[in-house]
């Protein structure tokens, strides 16, 4: 899975069937130790409630099918958790409520 | 999924018959914040009815089988979306009627 | 799918037994403005009889089982149509036939 | 299969329900020659009780799946092995208890 | 498939209960025109008994587990085929028995 902050979303009126309702959300790919963002940006289906500004970790390729919100539909990058904090060589990289 | 521009088409005559009949469009890869094409191209399937010069997201991998159009056909690209608008830190970065 | 430069061939007596009898062809990834190859290589199982110099598309992961050589095979990579011709913002950049 | 180091774990109270009580384990990427981390980081699934510092290579893609931890699991990357050593034209590149 | 140089092996002595019994390799993937080694490594598992030194290819994702070793296995990188040469643009690059 990869880190990722929520930056913003993706609106499309005009898509494949199987995935109307689902929501689109724009993820920048970061650094886990400077937190910073990669320029790196990924469309990705939501199924935990993240918003902008969370940082989250996503699943890609066929895997991105195994969640209640994407099963059987033409998805390859599905949020599957929102992060609290990542500890990296025993100190906080990031905390969630800080 | 990955936001690219649709920028041409892809003709073959000779290709796996479970490929025949559907369109092949180019499409290069583009940062959604400044908009600009990547210089990254691939060639997808649309599913969706995708012309040139419109701003779409495709799904790579096995999730591209899963489409009406591509089902169990021999094809790792599919376009899944016409986007409207991209909302990146409260502002759009694009507007398809603008 | 991606295209590329059919530029060689890959010849091995020892292989998986589910691979033999196939012809494996060693492509270079092109860009489709230039049609310069990017030195960047992968060798491909074909399936549609594709020769040394023809410009190709083939497909990756999974849906490179989804051709009838490549059906249940270890395969990642196959040739899936030969280029006629490529049109990008309204003008050729490859005709096959010129 | 790819080579990494566990430097960290990542927690998430908020995540898809199929992944509760998973072990999310931070990796970074590390060149086998020189054992140097490559500043390319992967949030991996524990299969096997990895621990910080040790080395260890996870699998990818639909095969990360396939573990006893993470089968039917939206799941990427599983670490599937710890590594004892690392051997290269000869000589040893890496030994765990040395 | 890629192609890549056998440089040497990797040991696990605690590792997924299902790929027990497997011999890990350690390749660097090659430039097929130079022949040099790119200095970007994968550790694959054996399925036609390739030696250090050897040119071989291997093939990734989920077709990496259609070889009799890795059938059902936590596996994303099998070799296939041991090279015994590689023909561009009408000369041979590389010649096993030379």
């Amino acid at each position: 899975m990869v880190l990722a902050k929520v930056v913003g979303t993706v609106v499309s009126s005009h898509k494949a069937a199987k995935i109307e309702g689902i929501k689109f959300l724009l993820l920048e790919k970061i650094d886990p130790v400077t937190m910073k963002g990669k320029g790196d940006f990924v469309v990705s289906m939501d199924s935990v409630g993240a918003g902008v500004g969370e940082i989250v970790f996503y699943v890609s390729g066929s895997s991105a099918r195994f969640t209640g919100v994407t099963e059987g539909k033409p998805c390859d990058s599905a949020i599957v958790a929102i992060v609290d904090y990542i500890e990296k060589d025993g100190s906080y990289t990031y905390e969630k409520n800080r």
